[in-house]
């Protein structure tokens, strides 16, 4: 059996795995079941030394000549992402964009399961998405001491989103994804978060064109 | 008048100006006029040898002993991202997601403008969002002439936003901001296209916590 080389995984390598592994989903399907380096350098647009140092981390998928095992590489990176042991997470805030989230966004896919959602407007509460109830903010204690939520998604304003996470790390969060348009920071720089933020890409696009 | 001392700035550079932007933005509403190299790192997280880099490129904001003027810095960092000249763009798909953007997200701000929404569903032409009304595909050519988008906001599958990209390109478009739970690849590699992928921000996520 191949194991991880090393726990540690530099942040750079980290954030190209999601990648990798939506491309390996994607050979899999078509039913390839080995690749080169190389063709996977000129198919995702990396060279082929990046390619091999980046999977080097995970042992020994790459033999000379034969390429990488799809299948074998696809699960170990799903391993280190952690994708199938999935993280059970709350969504707050359900305006147009995070009923949208919630409706859209294969969380299963990727690392997550979606269990409670919460909104503080009385014409939310109990309308059900994905078959969840939306619940009220005051259920929320209740619900993390029960259902213990370990990530929280936040489609909220920078005002509501500072208020309510503190309040959630004390209630057992241990990760954000904020979907509102500013970057989220916390006391606790342990907590990780992850800000989509939209503008910050939009204002990348328009400096480009 | 300070202007800029190169025209060349670095991806690197380029992909923490919206930060910057954001930040300074917000320091200018609270009536901040200046701020020193050590206390723009200290809030938001960056070395002050870093920040002083990477706005060097800029101009002579930053006087010792006197800090960045917050104003005339945010000016010159909206000029760079051509935040005040909107780039007119258009939104195609029209699911609950693309409609939650259309309706939430402050293009104006991050240099754009919307002029057009496009969706195949004959259910959703002809209602209207932020007083745009949706048009089917079949317009798209008429459109494009008349109106000359340069951007298009894709919400769509994989499929149906790898068949419509190369005849946007033959439109005029000239980048992308996809949505989709996927990487939008294109053969033309000079046009530029941010790819929100919000599955891989997820996966990370998963990794960190």
């Amino acid at each position: 059996m191949q194991n991880l080389k090393s726990t540690y995984i530099s942040d750079s390598v980290i954030s190209r795995l999601p990648r990798y592994y939506s491309f390996l989903s994607e050979l899999k399907k078509q039913g390839v079941l080995k690749i080169s380096s190389r063709e996977l350098a000129e198919r995702m647009g990396f060279t082929a030394s990046q390619i091999r140092q980046d999977l080097n981390c995970f042992g020994d998928f790459g033999q000379q000549g034969y390429g990488y095992n799809i299948e074998l590489l696809k699960e170990e990176i799903a391993k280190v992402l952690k994708l199938n042991t999935p993280t059970p997470a709350i969504l707050i805030g359900l305006d147009s964009l995070g009923r949208a989230v919630a409706q859209q966004v294969n969380f299963e896919g990727f690392g997550f399961s979606l269990v409670g959602l919460f909104d503080n407007k009385e014409s939310l509460v109990g309308q059900t998405i994905r078959n969840i109830p939306v619940r009220s903010m005051p259920m929320l204690d209740e619900f993390c001491r029960d259902w213990k939520p370990k990530a929280a998604i936040l489609c909220l304003t920078k005002a509501e989103a500072q208020a309510v996470a503190e309040p959630l790390i004390r209630l057992g969060i241990e990760g954000f994804w904020n979907l509102g348009q500013f970057d989220l920071t916390l006391k606790n720089t342990e907590i990780p978060v992850q800000n989509v933020n939209l503008g910050d890409s939009l204002m990348i696009l328009s400096y480009k064109i």
